[in-house]
C-alpha cells in the first residue's frame, strides 16, 4: 500500500484509546481554554484524522511562512500550506503551557483538541500579506479564501495538539464521513492496489462518471475512492442525504462490485486553486490512494487562476520526491454528439461548443425542480430520479 | 440483497438531513426533558442506525409483555425483547406530549433524541416479573441481565422517537463505530452476495478466525462482516484500539481481499441467551448479513441457559417466516492435536478434552503479559505480536 506522506506509518492525532480520552476530556475541562478559527478548527479535524500526518499541531509563524513561500518548513517538511492556529485575543490562555482548543462550530463550543503551547507569536500584516499573496495568488479581499484567512486574529498559537472530537461532521455525516485511517483499512481490506480518488461536494452527472471510468482505465485502478467534501450547506445546495443518495444509487447501478467507495472528509474549501490541489493531492495520498484527479479549474474561484495552473503545479513547485500519490490530469468532460459518448474536452479539438451536450447548473437545477429528466447525455435516469423526487417534495 | 426485517426498507430513526437536526436539537433544547437509562438509551442508538427498523420507538408496556411472552407485539409485529423506556421519574415530563431524552453515558448528560409522547404507565411487579422470567429465563437478580432491567424505574414512557446522536459510540469508537445502514451500503459496495455475520468482543485467536472461514465455505458466501460489541471497558479488558488492530491484522494476513470487513456496533449486553441470540440475528439481517454464526452458550452469562438453547429457540419458538437470515450452528473450535487442524467439537466425536489445544483465557492473558506467545495452534503469530507489544507496554 501507498505509505502516507512523510512517514512509514499514518499519525493521526485523534486519541484513539477510550480510557485516555476520557482522561483527557476531564483534564481539558480544567484547562485554560479559548474559542479557535474555523480554520484552526477544520485543520484540528483533519489532523485528527491522519490527513495532515505526520504533522502535529500548529505551525509556527517562521514554519508558515516558509511554508507559504516554499511549501517546506524551515526544517524541510513538506507541506503544501500554512497551519496555522490564529486568535483574536489570546488573554484566557495566557501563560498556559496546556490548553484547551473550543469548537467555534458546534454549539456550546465543546472542547475539540488539547494543546502544548509551544509558542504564541504576532503575526505582522506583512507575513500575513505574504502568505495571502503565495497561497491564494491574490490579496483581493473578495476572494472569499483570502477574506477568511485574513478575517483571523493576528496572534499565532502554535504546539502539537492531542485532537478528542471530529467537530460537527459526526452528527451531521453519521454514514458519509471517514477519517483517513477508516480509508485506509477499507482499502486494505477490499484488496485494492491501484486506487484513484475523485474530490466532490455535489451529487454526479454523467461527466463526472465517465470521468471517473476514464481514469481508472488509463490508471488501471482497481478502486476509486469518491471522497466528498463535507460541511456547512448553502442556500440551494442538494442536502447531504439526497446527494449520498444519488451518489450511491450512481456507484450501484454503473460501477463494477467492489470498484468505488463513497466517503467523505470534513474541511472547508480554500478555493486556494493550486496550492488547494496539492494539500488535496497530499491527503489522498494519506488515506491511501495512489492516483488524485485534477481537473479544469480545481478548488479555483472566479478568474483567480489559469485553467491548468492546479495541474502544473506539481511538475513545477511541488518538490521532487515530495508526494508520491500520482495525478490525473483532467479537462471537462462532456457527451460529444459527434461521438455519441462522453470525452474528455481537450481530445476533441476538432468539436465546437455545439457539438457537446452541456447544460448549465442553473437550468439542470431548473429542469429538475420542474419534473423535467435532463437528457440521458447528461444524467443518469436513476440518478436525476432521486434528484427530481428532492425538489418536488421540497416545494 | 436480504430485506431488513418486516419492511422494504431500512427505517432508521437518526435525522439524517442537517438542516433538520439543527432545527430539531433547537427545538429539543426547549423541550421538558428526562435522562433515561442506559438501557433505554442503547436501544434509542440500534434504533438511530436501523438495527431494530421497522420499530418506530418504545414499546407501551402491553406490546413489551406480548413481546416478552410471543416476541410478537399486540400488532402481530415480530420483535425479540421488550424495548422500554423506563424511568424512575416523570415530574420533568409530566404533561408534555414531545419530549427530549438525556443521555445517561455522556458527560452533560446531551439530548439523545426527542420523542413524541404516546403514554405514560406504570409497570406493575407481576408484569416486570413476567417480562423477566420470559427474556431471562430466570428471576435470579444475581444475573446481571436481570438485574440490569430490574434496576430501572416503573414508569414506561412509549411513543415513537427521532435520534439525534449515537451517544458516545462516535467519539469512542470514530473508525469502527457502524449504523446498520452504513453497513448495507458497503456490503452492495463490495458487491458481496452471501454475508455472514460474527459476534464478537474480543481479539480474535485462531478457533474464533477458522470458525468464520468454516461458516463462510460451508454456506458459500462472499463475505463476512466481523461485528464487534463495542461499549465500556471492563478492567482488564483489552483496550479496543489494540483489539481492532490485532482483529485487523487477522483479516490482512488470513482473509482474502475483499472477504471480510472489521465494524462495531453499540449497545450493552443483555446476557439473555436464546433471547438475545434472536435479537443479534435480527438486526445482523437489517445490516444486510444473510446468515449468522451462533456457537455455545451465545450471550450466556453463568449456568442460567443450555449450551445450545441460543440455537434451538430458532426452531422452537421464533414465528415462522420472522426472520429470514439464516443461522449457522456452530460449536466451540480447538486445534485437534490428532487432526492436525481446527476441527468444530462436536465434530470429532472420539476425540477426549486432551486431544485438542485448550487454553483458558486467564492462562492466555498470563502468557501475553510475559511475552510468551501462546501456541500457533492456539494464536496467529502476528496477532500474537500485538497483543504481547500491548501488555509489555502496559506495564
Amino acid at each position: 500500500m501507498i505509505k502516507p506522506v512523510g512517514s512509514d506509518e499514518l499519525q493521526p492525532l485523534f486519541v484513539y484509546d477510550p480510557d485516555q480520552h476520557h482522561e483527557l476530556m476531564r483534564e481539558a475541562r480544567e484547562l485554560p481554554s479559548v474559542m479557535i478559527s474555523s480554520q484552526a478548527a477544520g485543520n484540528a479535524v483533519m489532523m485528527g484524522g491522519g490527513y495532515f500526518s505526520p504533522l502535529k499541531g500548529y505551525m509556527r509563524v517562521e514554519d508558515a511562512v516558509s511554508v507559504a513561500r516554499t511549501m517546506q518548513t524551515t526544517d524541510g517538511l513538506f507541506f503544501p500550506v500554512p497551519v496555522l492556529c490564529l486568535l483574536d485575543r489570546v488573554d484566557t490562555i495566557e501563560g498556559g503551557r496546556r490548553i484547551a482548543l473550543r469548537d467555534p462550530n458546534m454549539e456550546g463550543n465543546p472542547i475539540l483538541a488539547v494543546m502544548d503551547v509551544e509558542d504564541i507569536e504576532t503575526v505582522s500584516d506583512e507575513q500575513m500579506a505574504l502568505m495571502t499573496g503565495k497561497v491564494y495568488c491574490t490579496d483581493d479581499m473578495k476572494h472569499p479564501g483570502v477574506a477568511a484567512f485574513n478575517r483571523q486574529g493576528r496572534f499565532a498559537v502554535s504546539g502539537p495538539i492531542q485532537v478528542l472530537h471530529f467537530s460537527y461532521f459526526q452528527d451531521d455525516f453519521p454514514d458519509t464521513f471517514r477519517t483517513a485511517v477508516e480509508i485506509r483499512h477499507e482499502i486494505a481490506e477490499r484488496g485494492w492496489n491501484q486506487v484513484v480518488a475523485f474530490q466532490t461536494r455535489n451529487p454526479m452527472h454523467l461527466a463526472h462518471e465517465e470521468l471517473c471510468h476514464m481514469a481508472m482505465d488509463h490508471l488501471g485502478c482497481d478502486g476509486l475512492v469518491i471522497h466528498m467534501l463535507l460541511g456547512k450547506l448553502k442556500a440551494g445546495d442538494i442536502p447531504a442525504p439526497v446527494r449520498d443518495a444519488a451518489i450511491r444509487k450512481m456507484v450501484e447501478l454503473y460501477f463494477q462490485p467492489n470498484s468505488a467507495m463513497v466517503t467523505g472528509y470534513g474541511f472547508d474549501m480554500l478555493y486556494a486553486g493550486p496550492r488547494e490541489a496539492v494539500l488535496h493531492a497530499y491527503f489522498r495520498q494519506n488515506m491511501g490512494a495512489t492516483h488524485f484527479i485534477i481537473g479544469r479549474d480545481h478548488a479555483g474561484v472566479g478568474d483567480y487562476y489559469g485553467a491548468f495552473d492546479a495541474q502544473t503545479i506539481f511538475d513545477e513547485e511541488v518538490p521532487q520526491g515530495a508526494l508520491e500519490i500520482g495525478i490525473f490530469k483532467a479537462d471537462h468532460t462532456a457527451w460529444s454528439k459527434k461521438l455519441g459518448k462522453v470525452v474528455m474536452m481537450r481530445e476533441a479539438p476538432d468539436h465546437t461548443k455545439e457539438d457537446f451536450v452541456l447544460l448549465s447548473g442553473t437550468k439542470v437545477r431548473q429542469m429538475l425542480s420542474e419534473g423535467i429528466a435532463p437528457p440521458e447525455e447528461f444524467s443518469r435516469p436513476e440518478v436525476a430520479r432521486i434528484l427530481m423526487d428532492y425538489y418536488r417534495s421540497s416545494k
